[in-house]
């Protein structure tokens, strides 16, 4: 198909249709949107993609995102240190503090064991989870990983490495999601939500 | 609610979330994206971010955004000079152009009239439209504005302007979407289709 928008325009669709979930169409759009900007508030646009670069780096515990030296978790008096809920990805760590119910500490993987996409054990942050695991603070170890191949691929694979340490692992309960209806329930998830049944 | 992220990625958020069409979630989701970039790909999203407005003006003649001197409409041989079809943005255009059947020329209003949302005529380039029409090469007008109350009224307004230069003004056809059930249609819809019904 023919070029109908100006280089720089398309360059920019370009930049936008890269970030899954952005369609050709949706990233057109956000692209005149920019282009529809005062020039000021594109600059700021522009300049807040390149501060996220250099100016959040990893927490050298958990390995979230943080602008600090420390995040904001890793850096608290008063969390639990000695539990702590392992997670795929940063964003993992923001929604569970939005449940406010945890107040253990972090670690994250950036990441699952996935062969089909090249990526292996050595890649994930599991060498510094070992790393903090040394010094019999931690006495348990959530598994947060997603319940796909992959999340739970990761979290025996750690599982294994960290049992013999003498700290308890443990795994996210499987259910029924609150609100939903029983009728859209999968087998397995019913199956599970079964299992795991409590006493009321 | 508590910032659970990064100072400079909620800058980011906040950026993205200002695109209409997208939400805090899709602002999040794409700002731990632009995260995990490779800075030079960031460096390129943000440079991209900033040339779109250095580098595009709007053409002299259409108004529609381009970074040459006149876009390639206005400046191809091929095109019909004698009709000039008038659209509210320059996504428009794009979607006219990708019909491969209009062979005139555009005009783009950037706007609408809409008194509620203060957009007066003045702010649209209706003036630089009238001193198009001034030297008799332009026969008819198209009038492209969607069938909106602020398309309807600003088609309204442009052709009793354009009317009295003794240039014929047309209006899109109304009428049924191509492939859509009859069942979905509303009765404005199918009414105008009705009245504007042709012989097969």
């Amino acid at each position: 198909m023919p070029q109908y928008n100006a280089e720089p325009l398309e360059r920019l669709i370009n930049n936008f249709s890269r970030l899954s979930g952005v369609g050709r169409k949706g990233a057109t759009r956000m692209a005149y949107q920019v282009l529809a900007m005062d020039e000021k508030d594109a600059q700021e646009f522009a300049s807040a993609i390149l501060d996220v670069h250099t100016k959040i780096k990893r927490c050298p515990v958990c390995r979230n995102y943080t602008d600090k030296d420390l995040c904001p978790v890793c850096s608290s008096a008063r969390r639990d240190s000695s539990v702590i809920c392992i997670v795929e990805s940063p964003r993992d760590v923001a929604t569970f503090e939005k449940t406010r119910e945890y107040k253990g500490m972090y670690h994250v993987l950036h990441g699952l064991i996935s062969p089909l996409d090249g990526i292996s054990a050595e890649q994930l942050t599991i060498k510094e989870l070992l790393d903090r695991l040394k010094d019999d603070t931690v006495k348990e170890v959530i598994m947060a990983t997603s319940p796909t191949i992959e999340g739970e691929t990761t979290a025996m694979y750690i599982s294994r490495l960290v049992k013999p340490l003498g700290i308890k692992v443990t795994r996210l309960a499987y259910g029924l999601p609150v609100g939903a209806s029983l009728e859209y329930a999968d087998e397995v998830t019913l199956y599970r939500a079964l299992e795991g049944r409590t006493e009321i």
